[in-house]
């Protein structure tokens, strides 16, 4: 089997290629060939048996989709993207990569249906950010997408095309509608959102974060181990059983700021709790409110999805999966 | 004021056209100058006393759209679109027009906002078509967007697109989701939605026409003049009272085909009736029975929009309209 994974260099890329590396198979069949490309030099996947190639490109360039596409993947995971705060910076970007990115690669795959007979299956990652305020609580999956950035925007458009090109049968499409990935490991992202993590994450290992809203606001959250969980699942299951509406929303866990605090200090004591700095941000919030709370996952739980029931275990999975299972000090 | 009209030799945009020329005037100022573009030339409006450009072009083509917005609209009035049927027959013409000749003119737009400070009034047409079944009946205007034709893909981003334009401050956008527009005058189009005007304008004039579809089939109509009105005052609403979801389902008018025979009977008799020919096809039956039944079009009413309540209106406009008030034989 060929998979190629878009977006293979950020977090989740990196994080699903070593999962498809770990496990060398995708449902039934092993793991032979993988192609990663983003618009910097992915790495090498340590460990892996198969070939690999890695391509640096502009997926939106002429012809950059096409030749990704000749390698007749059978699974496409297609996670390149702008985030959320860097497509409402610079539209042009956001608009480039997150639509016409999408498009080209769309486009690559009709002609490859069209002239080779293929219809890969195609996993998009969708996002919370298509659902707009005000929202119910939780969003049922047949609410309207009314985004308020151009990032949901972008994302939103990209289920539309999924779901037109998969009744067409140019491909298998799946789209995983993402709630907000948390403890992101590392460096802080462009993404409007990433506070969410760094109040866990540099505690966690000693040092100050910035909280910018009030503890009282509620997000949907779900680990990086359980967003590579919902990929692959989407990679390998039995389309028949989506049908038409191909984008799900996937299982998380609702909680408040305050919840996430109580979960840090269970974890990592009363210490950790302190290094978070209450900075309320009028501009950080204004955006926040307009975020979902919850989401109603109910046809993915059907299928299987799950994802963590506490942020206890969310941090738990971050201690195991970046910092060795130790905490610090 | 200057009035630019996309689609302006189609039915609907001659029909706008005249009814601004007629009014002389949109909302409280004087319409002064018209520029009307199409892929084929515009024909100019009877009786207008202000000046026209007439432009064939074609919108999606490397700057057709910088030059027209270049003239600086006060209000632009974007209805160039390819139909149903042929949007579906023919992707890439319909994913060219609806989708390509929509961004290049909301980024004209954009230009135009950001060089010379322009914010014009843009009147988007949608479609039921953005709904897709399985539908409630009447279709919330919060129910999601998962239509089952690229039409309908096409039209609801063309809806996402404009609203991001419109948060951004480009250009003040309000969408109009359209009932199917009926009865068309003039020869059938490639909208799968045809026989629904034709079972009534042919009879009309003694002609014969074909049904497709069981008589319990419902549907969701507006007469071309309503239709006409709904873009008018889309385009001089107060649109701080539209908030971010600027589309707004129409007011129209749930009938079966069965309802609408009845209502030809009322109003040409039974000789009209009997001109119309049962002929089932499943496949016209396989589309249609995916269509919106009715939409609760509340907010749209609450704004001032309004529809016929009666089919026996709706042939009676059609009379008055295009058979200059008087039934043949």
């Amino acid at each position: 089997m060929h998979v190629l994974v878009t977006g293979a260099a950020g977090m989740l890329g990196r994080k699903l290629v070593a999962r498809l590396v770990g496990d060398g198979s995708l449902g039934e069949a092993a793991v032979e060939h993988l192609t990663l490309t983003d618009v910097v030099a992915p790495t090498a996947p340590d460990g892996f048996a198969g070939t690999v190639d890695l391509v640096a490109a502009d997926l939106a360039a002429d012809g950059v989709a096409d030749r990704l596409v000749a390698g007749r993947p059978d699974v496409v995971f297609h996670l390149a993207a702008v985030v959320s705060g860097q497509a409402e910076t610079d539209l042009d970007l956001g608009y480039r990569v997150n639509l016409d990115g999408t498009r080209a690669l769309l486009d690559a795959v009709r002609t490859s249906h069209e002239t080779e007979g293929r219809t890969p299956r195609l996993v998009l990652t969708s996002s919370i950010a298509v659902y707009g305020a005000p929202l119910p609580l939780p969003i049922p999956e047949d609410f309207h997408q009314t985004p308020l950035t151009s990032y949901g925007t972008q994302k939103a458009i990209g289920e539309l095309l999924l779901a037109d090109w998969t009744r067409r049968g140019f491909c298998d499409g799946v789209g995983v509608r993402l709630p907000t990935v948390c403890i992101r490991p590392g460096a802080p992202n462009a993404a409007a959102s990433g506070f969410f993590s760094s109040i866990l994450r540099e505690p966690l290992v000693g040092q100050e974060a910035v909280l910018p809203v009030p503890e009282t606001v509620r997000h949907w959250f779900a680990s990086p181990r359980s967003a590579v969980d919902f990929l692959v699942r989407a990679a390998t299951l039995d389309t028949a059983l989506v049908g038409p509406r191909r984008t799900l929303s996937m299982p998380g866990l609702s909680a408040t700021v305050g919840e996430q605090l109580e979960a840090l200090r269970r974890v990592a004591g009363e210490r950790a709790v302190r290094l978070v700095r209450h900075e309320p941000d009028p501009a950080v919030m204004r955006i926040v409110e307009t975020w979902a709370g919850a989401l109603d996952a109910s046809r993915a739980e059907g299928l299987g999805f799950r994802a963590e029931t506490s942020f206890d275990e969310i941090i738990r999975a971050h201690v195991e999966d970046e910092l060795g299972g130790v905490l610090p000090g």
